[in-house]
């Protein structure tokens, strides 16, 4: 059963998995994100529907966050009056007062991106029905999403009811960002609404229809519009119902996005289920062509790299360049949708590889928020482009200054906004990427290149001299546990390449595209004098070394703090955060995710000698609590690259199977995005070892014993390439 | 990671599958099984240690049951005070007044049958602790079992209390079966308990010693002798503690089953745990090298495969032929650890080619048994053999004549005991199916002969003469939803098949072993009368069968019962005989389980031409419910070997997992025994199609296609073979 490779299914519904769940079985067309809650809703569900971009700051909240959208799934199904719903034990299986399931299954078709369910009901009456759902949000028009729900008499002749319904009134976990004057349409089969949200003035039309053989009334309900139809059914007879919404908002159209839904409407309902499915099936066989890598002698693992990688494709802006991949997609409410780092230089890296346009998309949107980061930079006292550490709408710094009240009431004083500055050189080390391996001049001339020179320019401003060295202070690297240091390595190493990758790109541009050159040295006033200090901030930056051990050193005086025997901390699913404390853990060695490991998967060899990078692997690794979701991917890369397979291979496994596993127990918050983009990276790049040299790929892999081959297809300088890697070490099961 | 398709790994112990996990992960040794509970315990568990033939009749209870013999397991921990235990959740990670777990994991090493789990501890002091638990069941020296803890200071230096107990306060789910007399000894670091069933008088003698550095003193509490030290750690210390418990009963010594267990403790404690265990392991590689099936292509599959195999073999008597498996092995109280058919139909055959010696043990049982078979024929009016349905250690019938009350209080009369007859056949049937394989004639003169010819003496006296026909009335074939039918087609077919074999066997008797035909003439009384009626009626049988069709007939009437369609009532995981109720089923033409597809399993090309055989599966498949775990593996074995591949994958995937999953919600009860057994049979004679063919063996596969080989080794006439089976249309997952 290859299509069981293809498959995450759910066998038994189980309450105390249900938002863990509802995050796992999320669809997704790159323009919104929908929760895999159920139509007929459960007791305790957290439905979400997230469209990219329509953020709100709601009152007496610290930023911004993505609004949960009208819920469009709602789809209420009575049996001979008993209400349809997942009940899952009763009394009296012959007359079930609540109604009963005797089966249930839910299914993931990752290749199609189709949620499937179903389920065998009895209602009171004794009539038993099964119901199977189908739902996908269309790749082919993104503001389509069909439903389909089949309803088959098994036992008894039922009376069935129907209500379609969209859902307006809705809250992010109790926080209302739409305003309460919606406009609802409620005309037979046909619903609609349009809400704005409070503070941003987004507007977001939703239009819904129902259609089936019989006739169709429409309620109007305040905010919640529904279609309702009733049938009776014969044994063995199946009535097929079909529920199509789309949606627009005032980031699409001009005016009235309902308007635009209604149209589209009317468009879809022409087609109807199949030809819209087959369109939609027709898109995601072209995104897996490039996307999927195989991996023979590893089902499992080749299961959830699938699942890694549908969710960041499903989250992944199709036609929308002034969007971004928050860290939990659009499968949460989780960091409220806000975008990090993890995109640049955990999802784009995929993606510039087997989607390039999708990674462009990307690397627009930090290209349109030059703005914002110019204002921060403004802000802080520095020149160029400074960005901020999370990003919305706006482009303007939106960390929270703040942590939620814990237990005891405290709060702590969250400093990444203002001191977490890697953010720009990540960006500009994803443009970077993206060129390198696109080719796509045109997009370096005249996005790209802006991005990587302004945010050099705030770096120019940032060093700070001493002595004949440069330095930095006060940042936070990777390691989020060491707050507000001083040279962090991390950071200094990465600023050398910025600015030196900045220099290059200078002369670059001089000499292939002198327009842009002069227009860029113009507007940026990159000064002969502005390029010299760049040059010497390069020559002369503090890299902590000890020269002894011959490893990178995280930060000055890293070493003097408490060392803490990591690795006797396990089993543990809790971090070393929560287990020793905010105010202790700052004070050990105890790192939160790769730092100097994570500069050794960007830097490779040019970082230092291998014995160096070794020394670095041994030294950081043990130290590391992998507190972040980021972490394990990072070292799965690295491990693999050099050559350290069985400990490559341990925190792959983790990696990849972060939300299937929900070890942590907060997958229900959304999907972690950066894993799942890592994951990739770690294969392709760490154990097939895939890299540029001198202008042409090549491969270098290191696989795990058990693996017999991997094959993928990245673009390369626009041309499809396919590599089929083979392991001469091989195990064959038999032995 | 090929180590990992050796293991079951829980990462989370989730409450609500406390009683499912404690079967999974039970150990054994063919002696004795032990579920999978915790040393330290934990709310609403049910631990039991089952010893095979220590039965034990309580008062108002319908039959006697396997007695729940004293936890050996118990070993409690104090951390500066504070019960170690698996607390999941505290609202004060430092000083967590309960206690508290930062990380778990649980596995079983199938390959070793080695049972670890461990976790990280923090008491309400602060201090936290890593914890790690092994056990096994020693396959080397049954009467031996070990349990190694070694505790680690992570933080702090605490003072760890472990005590050891031997806890005799035990039930059968409430029913008590020891007598309150017990004997005990608490001396220092050995502790002992020798207690006796009430009715059966059963005498079993425990002894334990707790092995540590630190002084040991024991505490005297009646039924629940205990050994307990103390000792403190400091940081990164551990203590390792070994506890080993040996156990000994009536069945196995002539006086005092304790002065045994005593003696048996310093031979184990002069050993100490490293040696033990190589000793252990070097038994299981022993036992894997012939039982393991290698899969390439499908891991989930493999493993699950792995585990079922695990499950017979920890359950199958290795040194005693008085005991078998019980359909529930010794892993959970289901059917009260009663032998069924499940033994020789479905867990006799893959031992016959893997494990020869513990095949023959389980024959054996019955043949000592044959006075209780005996019995009930001449309590029912016949001559011969006639085998209980149920059997425990008499040999006597023991199935229950009605069931537990339901939610209303009515009961249901059980008439499997009475007319369910064909287990005599069965019993037959895995005689003759070793003798085959093994060609062990000193087997079959000496022991099995006698059994399928005192039974075929029993069906003689049992048909009924019809006319110029012979019929059997009032039966109950393999579909128990049909009760007391007349001319069950499985039934007389079999019965026929065992009348000729009978038959065979007295030539062939008299032809090779003449002393053996001669005894057995004399003491069967197998006078040429009898031989000729046997003839006659093997000729004469009545097999209903289904002219037009093509079919064979379950029984006559059957196919004017109500048809249900079997295949709408999908999904499901609650047996049809739930959902249609008791009275209704019996009215229908719903089947539970493979019938005419189980009696195609036994006689294959011998019950009619190909056409007929897939009319007979095209007729059956689609009418049965699957409502007993005994059907999926039977219907993958038939599908497989008629080359239907999709239809037996899906069966095999279903009957692999039906622990493992435990979609029915009752493997805490135990293991399903029989569903092990018949796996094994699927892959070997349905899939790769391995049979007997004038005197040889050949293979002919038809495997899924994403079975790209699969290796096994059987014996056949005392020779080991090795085959590996590959697929020419296997697939490669990078296709």
């Amino acid at each position: 059963m290859l299509e069981r490779l293809w498959q995450l299914t759910e066998l038994q519904f189980r309450p105390d998995e249900q938002h863990h769940h509802e995050t796992l079985f999320t669809i997704g067309n790159g323009y919104l994100g929908t929760r895999g809650a159920f139509e007929e809703g459960y007791p305790g569900e957290t439905p979400a529907t997230l469209v990219h971009g329509i953020y709100n700051h709601a009152p007496d909240t610290l930023v911004p966050e993505l609004v949960n959208a009208p819920n469009w799934l709602v789809l209420k199904i009575w049996v001979d009056g008993t209400p349809f719903g997942i009940v899952q034990s009763t009394e009296n299986h012959m007359r079930p007062p609540q109604g009963v399931i005797f089966g249930y299954e839910r299914t993931l078709d990752m290749r199609r991106a189709l949620l499937r369910r179903e389920a065998l009901f009895r209602a009171q009456s004794g009539a038993i029905v099964r119901v199977q759902f189908e739902r996908f949000a269309s790749l082919a028009d993104v503001h389509v999403m069909a439903q389909r729900v089949r309803v088959t008499a098994v036992e008894g002749n039922p009376t069935i009811e129907v209500e379609s319904v969209i859902d307006a009134d809705v809250s992010n976990q109790g926080v209302r960002h739409w305003r309460s004057d919606a406009t609802t349409i409620a005309d037979g089969d046909t619903t609609g609404v349009e809400v704005t949200t409070a503070q941003s003035n987004y507007v977001l039309g939703m239009a819904s229809r129902l259609l089936c053989d019989g006739a169709v009334e429409s309620i109007d309900d305040e905010r919640r519009p529904a279609s309702r139809t009733r049938f009776s059914l014969s044994r063995e007879q199946t009535a097929t119902l079909t529920k199509l919404t789309t949606v627009y908002t005032s980031r699409d159209v001009p005016n009235s996005p309902l308007e635009a839904a209604r149209a589209k409407l009317d468009e879809a309902t022409e087609l109807g289920w199949d030809l819209l499915f087959s369109a939609h099936e027709a898109e995601w066989a072209e995104y897996w062509d490039t996307a999927d890598i195989q991996i023979s002698g590893d089902d499992e693992v080749q299961r959830a790299l699938r699942f890694t990688t549908y969710h960041y494709l499903i989250a992944a802006p199709r036609f929308d360049e002034r969007v971004s991949i928050g860290a939990k997609t659009l499968s949460g409410l989780g960091y409220k949708g806000h975008v990090f780092w993890d995109t640049e230089l955990f999802i784009v890296p995929p993606l510039v590889l087997s989607q390039p346009q999708l990674a462009r998309n990307l690397l627009m949107y930090r290209y349109h928020n030059l703005p914002g980061a110019r204002n921060k930079a403004r802000a802080n006292g520095y020149e160029g482009a400074m960005y901020p550490w999370e990003s919305t709408d706006t482009g303007e710094e939106t960390t929270p200054q703040w942590s939620d009240p814990g237990a005891d009431g405290t709060r702590i004083r969250i400093w990444t906004g203002d001191n977490e500055q890697h953010i720009s050189t990540d960006i500009a080390y994803a443009v970077w990427l993206y060129w390198r391996w696109t080719g796509d001049d045109e997009f370096l001339r005249r996005y790209g290149a802006e991005i990587i020179l302004d945010t050099a320019v705030f770096w120019g401003s940032r060093v700070e001299k001493a002595g004949d060295r440069y330095e930095i202070s006060q940042q936070i690297g990777p390691d989020e546990y060491h707050e507000n240091v001083d040279n962090s390595v991390f950071v200094n190493r990465m600023v050398v390449w910025h600015l030196e990758t900045a220099l290059w790109l200078v002369d670059y541009l001089h000499q292939h595209a002198p327009d842009d050159a002069r227009r860029l040295v113009d507007t940026l006033d990159l000064t002969p004098d502005r390029l010299t200090h760049w040059r010497d901030v390069a020559d002369k930056m503090y890299i902590p070394f000890d020269e002894e051990r011959q490893i990178h050193v995280q930060f000055p005086g890293f070493f003097d703090l408490e060392y803490v025997p990591v690795p006797d901390y396990t089993p543990r699913t809790t971090s070393l955060h929560a287990i020793l404390g905010h105010h202790r853990i700052a004070q050990t060695q105890v790192i939160k995710q790769a730092d100097v490991v994570m500069l050794m998967a960007l830097l490779g060899d040019e970082l230092g000698p291998r014995e160096v990078l070794l020394n670095n692997w041994h030294t950081y690794y043990p130290r590391t609590d992998h507190g972040s979701s980021l972490s394990p991917a990072v070292h799965a890369w690295v491990a693999a690259w050099l050559g350290l397979t069985d400990v490559a291979y341990e925190m792959l496994y983790h990696a990849v199977h972060i939300d299937l596993h929900d070890n942590k127990g907060n997958v229900g918050q959304g999907i972690h995005a950066a894993a799942c983009g890592g994951v990739w990276q770690a294969v392709v790049f760490g154990f097939c070892g895939l890299q540029i040299e001198n202008g042409e790929l090549k491969t270098q892999p290191n696989l795990p014993k058990h693996w017999t081959e991997v094959s993928f297809r990245v673009y390369y300088q626009g041309q499809l390439r396919e590599f089929t890697v083979r392991n001469p070490e091989a195990v064959p099961l038999s032995q």
